[in-house]
């Protein structure tokens, strides 16, 4: 973007990371070394959990959907998230879920990143996913189900592959169509892809099962019977109040770690559930302070909603690379005049220097 | 902004109003009629106010100041507006006010609009004001004690000639160098213009006292015994808890009007009152469900910390403008793949296409 009438001071420039430059980002770095990168973020974030103010996203709903704002600060940098949820739009040819994101300096209230999210969410979603997994799949698993082959599927797969060593994922969707994108995007991924025509073919021999579907009800994409012990669940999809994907039965029978408790308990599977049922903050295994998995014949559960502090982890990461890489806009997103007492004065002069032009 | 290896689709691109458009499109408009039209659009949100999700804004605060996100939605377009709240940031050259905001459409959840919003929000916060004291402020009023001199002094100002027809405006601020500031910007613009050296010269025969300070404490800019019977205070100043420019003596002889309730009550001046002081929702009036100025010698008092209707009516105003006046640019922020459940392939995809080039 260039600025043909008046250049703004450095504090009025915000950098703008485009859906463009995200994609390019992800290229310059390599997509697994990226969600590895990603994945660190989240960890050392989850680390210093307390730090971090944590509320509820706030969510407006409408028939067809929901949009959000997810805000965080760690006392030093403010974050947010829009994000919509529309599981009609694919339908029409749009995206379930788009967003985009900004993080501020806490001290002057200044923003200093604005970025496309629609793909970093993908990249963070999945990157928490394997993060999770790490800690609480059995030993040795290699091999996942991926139950749901949309738009998140293939950063789930490589995200477990980078993060966790999976070696074969077998795919199932109730439109092979999808099934047969999936498997064309991961062909040449370093992956076995294995595609199913069932859900219970795709868990045949999984350690790890990932449902990861997006309708807004109340759908049965495990059922209790599928569900063998020692496995780790990855329930991604579901993320409004009345969606859930899997029988209240296996949450009976897993025990269940979340990111917030008050988020999850409003829009993820534990929806189903006792508002008291325990369930354990996931950030507490990795600081050691509860035990993960236990035992080989545990079943654990992440019930995934995703969490503002993922985005914030997402956005800290990409502001690190951008001084190296370059690929952003500066736009001019703030007004920044002079003598900030002198809004009206800038606004006064930009008038005479459009007339000299 | 240039796409050098992809063109997203034109449902990716977002039209955003840069700081440097938002400036020419009041040229080009001229800012009284501007703020006229922005008026009538916050007028025309008013009227069907029971449409809206109402909500107080998400708070942030620090040692320093706020962040804090302000969404509502009339069920077919959403609203939101960042904005922070930094007193000491004058100090540092900076703005104590700055702001962005975007509407999306409901039944997508797709951004429609980003926009600037600093100087947006002076504009609507002044156009607020004038069309408050229209209904509210003596008949006949064209004098008003500009009480405090900073960057929404002149904004209030050219709100209230374009829309209650101010003939004179009477500067006071703590600071003699803001006061000339001000007197400057609003040489020619019209207006009898008198700076004055103390609060109580300059209310001298004001029937509209408005006072704009932004000081993070608790400060008296009128005492109870500077005001007189008849005329209209317009307070806009403080929009923090802890926050407030009158002596409570004044709220008790006045009839007092706010925007929402929940949020005036948190930040606004009636903090210093009980829970369950009587204020009127200035809706109510324009709406005629009650009566605004029923006396001569009624003090009416708007307790002004703006809502979120207001932004939205006023990013209504300028999405409205940006087909005949072009003043936007594309913002490539929603990744939209042709196949909306291929966001994957999307990646892949570009990872080619940059190869080639």
């Amino acid at each position: 973007m260039t600025h043909t009438s008046l250049s703004p001071s450095d504090k009025a420039l915000v950098p703008f990371v485009s859906v463009d430059h995200m994609m390019q980002l992800v290229h310059r770095i390599g997509i697994e070394q990226m969600l590895t990168g990603i994945a660190a973020y989240i960890e050392a974030d989850f680390l210093r959990w307390d730090l971090f103010d944590k509320t509820p996203r706030v969510a407006s709903h409408s028939a067809e959907g929901v949009i959000e704002l997810m805000p965080t600060s760690d006392g030093e940098v403010y974050g947010f998230k829009y994000v919509n949820g529309h599981p009609k739009n694919t339908k029409e040819g749009l995206q379930t879920v788009t967003a985009f994101g900004l993080l501020a300096d806490v001290a002057t209230g200044y923003p200093v990143l604005l970025s496309e999210m629609t793909l970093l969410t993908a990249l963070r979603t999945a990157a928490t996913s394997a993060l999770v997994a790490k800690h609480l799949a059995p030993k040795g698993a290699d091999t996942m189900a991926m139950i749901g082959n949309g738009a998140q599927s293939e950063f789930q797969t490589l995200a477990m592959k980078a993060i966790c060593g999976l070696k074969t994922v077998r795919l199932y969707d109730k439109d092979p169509a999808a099934t047969a994108k999936c498997a064309a995007n991961l062909a040449g991924q370093g992956l076995t892809v294995v595609s199913c025509t069932t859900p219970e073919e795709a868990i045949q021999g999984a350690q790890i099962l990932t449902t990861c579907t997006a309708d807004k009800q109340c759908a049965t994409i495990l059922s209790d019977n599928m569900v063998g012990s020692g496995v780790h669940i990855n329930a991604i999809g579901g993320d409004c109040p009345g969606k859930t994907e899997l029988a209240e039965a296996i949450l009976h029978r897993s025990d269940i770690f979340v990111e917030y408790p008050p988020q999850t308990r409003i829009e993820g599977e534990i929806q189903q559930l006792a508002d008291d049922h325990e369930v354990t903050e996931f950030w507490k295994v990795i600081s050691g302070k509860v035990a993960g998995r236990t035992s080989e014949t545990q079943i654990t559960l992440f019930d995934s909603v995703g969490f503002a502090i993922e985005d914030f982890s997402a956005l800290r990461y990409v502001r690190d690379q951008l001084e190296t890489t370059g690929l952003f806009h500066a736009l001019d997103l703030l007004a920044d005049p002079d003598n900030p007492r002198d809004l009206f004065g800038m606004l006064l002069r930009s008038s005479a220097n459009s007339n000299n032009h």
